[in-house]
């Protein structure tokens, strides 16, 4: 076991890794003839995210036996690049204007740069990706185009009160989860790792990727407005997310009606409603039990991994999912 | 030589081939998690386009010595998707409403919908172009990010009257010649074809492109109303192409002002205001004669191939590109 305070290191330090590839890779593009693009895109790229996916990756390809880093950094930065493609396009169509506490590209540059700069974003990505051999470019095809299929499906279900818990996971599994599966199990891939290792880091990814995105919509409803993005913002969408969901179905009566109307009547002097509804619905436990769950089985998968650093790491990347403030 | 009749029929059979190729795809993809993104896809990939991207992409092949056209099939179908994902982002920004007689994704669909829809069509050409070795994806992946650089770069002209025939060779360059080239230069390497062939065939790729490119935007001033799209779009939203770029060089004092006031303050009673100054530029010769150079240095690069029905057909499609209607 890694303590604590090393375990931070660990991780800052593979961060900085991140951050120092993503710089030169802006760079080498910047001194090309794509700069009029890289200008627009690098805004976004380097406006600080918290580089999840590409030190999971780092972390699976290791936890896989990988030794070289450098031959998964393509496939790390590439989860990047399509992740921050998919934020630039998902704000234009809600209409956000600021990310990260920044203007968001289309609100700084307008339609058409929001959209290209999006779409270059995409391209750089399959580019860094292509290099890799084809079962790891047929799984990232795929797995961008379930992404495709959950963004629409989350468009779909916008408002509709009778959105099921299958449906949100459907929603949650196509534009989070598997993108968080699919890096860790070409990491695992690219290491020459055994079916079953490439299984268990596929198994592992999914359940953080779920984890991840319950507790980034938890944090919509409890989250303190301090503390990054802006709450409510879902709620004001129209965004049917798992608390609402089981409210829906918990509430029964006068209560249900009055959850029914606070959604589809929403402004921000009913915040208190609608929490106070949520609690009564045991919405909140419920959630947090799910994503406990998911954090165990994640831990779960990493069990038959040797040990490794590496595999320390990610349990700690697991288990700081659950206390995410932001 | 083929006669022209029977050269009518040989394009015709490929047209069919990759319709029927496409038409296989969507349906597998419609069997698949990917419906509800398909189901959207589909409405435009299956709209009639004219398949030059594929149908070029199949000829390259050939000519450049590959026999079993399957093998070139996913490249083919790439630059049609691809294409594709490109038209229906563009009718987002330029807020077009409609494309070859139909509504476009975004005005029937929602924003939402044009976005993903574009991204996925996308996701699913480079999937499909991702199959084949790194010297090919690495070129797709360029080609793509400098289609988004042309992009741009016609954004930022917009209603700039300062644009230099550079500036506009820039831009079509980026989105049109460029993607032309590359598919033909790819199809190249996958028939195995030497350095010399995929030179010559890259080349022919960007005179065809370029040629093209300049019969669109001849035909947007010129076109016949009845005949596909409507006339005086790019004078609409204010896109600098070479005949007004050249007229706005050519003229002098009064009708300098008046080809800028016409053109800043169009509408379409202006219409045989705008054609006269043009005419009297010879901005339509220009076009005409430029044109008529990319087409010929087209043919003199299949001179360098051996004989064979590809190659003749590939001269036709170039020679034809000069009369193009629509």
């Amino acid at each position: 076991m890694v303590s604590l305070r090393s375990a931070q290191q660990q991780l800052r330090k593979r961060r900085n890794i991140v951050e120092e590839a993503l710089e030169d890779f802006v760079q080498e593009k910047m001194a090309s003839t794509q700069a009029p693009a890289m200008t627009l895109a690098r805004e976004v790229l380097l406006a600080g995210g918290k580089r999840y996916r590409p030190v999971l990756t780092m972390l699976a390809f290791e936890s896989a036996g990988g030794e070289d880093v450098s031959e998964v950094m393509d496939l790390a930065l590439a989860a990047e690049l399509i992740h921050t493609a998919t934020l630039v396009h998902d704000d234009i169509y809600d209409f956000s204007k600021t990310r990260r506490g920044k203007p968001t590209l289309h609100a700084s540059h307008g339609l058409a740069h929001g959209i290209i700069g999006g779409d270059y974003l995409f391209v750089l990505g399959f580019g860094l990706g292509g290099k890799y051999e084809a079962k790891i470019v047929e799984k990232m095809a795929e797995t961008c185009a379930n992404i495709a299929s959950g963004e629409l499906l989350q468009h779909e279900h916008i408002g509709n009160l009778a959105t099921t818990p299958e449906n949100y996971y459907s929603i949650i599994d196509g534009k989070t989860a598997g993108p968080f599966a699919t890096a860790c199990a070409c990491a695992a891939i690219v290491a020459g790792a055994s079916d079953e290792v490439v299984y268990s880091l596929e198994e592992f990814g999914w359940e953080v990727g779920r984890a991840f995105q319950l507790v980034d919509d938890l944090l919509d409803l409890t989250g303190d407005e301090n503390m990054g993005k802006p709450r409510g913002g879902d709620v004001h969408e129209g965004k049917m997310t798992l608390p609402i969901i089981h409210a829906l179905t918990m509430l029964h009566g006068i209560e249900r009606e009055q959850l029914a109307d606070v959604l589809q009547n929403f402004s921000d002097d009913r915040w208190n409603e609608l929490v106070s509804l949520l609690s009564t619905a045991g919405s909140f436990e419920y959630s947090e039990q799910l994503i406990e769950n998911h954090v165990n089985r994640a831990l779960l998968q990493l069990e038959s991994l040797p040990q490794s650093i590496a595999r320390n790491l990610m349990e700690e990347v697991a288990k700081r999912s659950r206390s995410r403030k932001k």
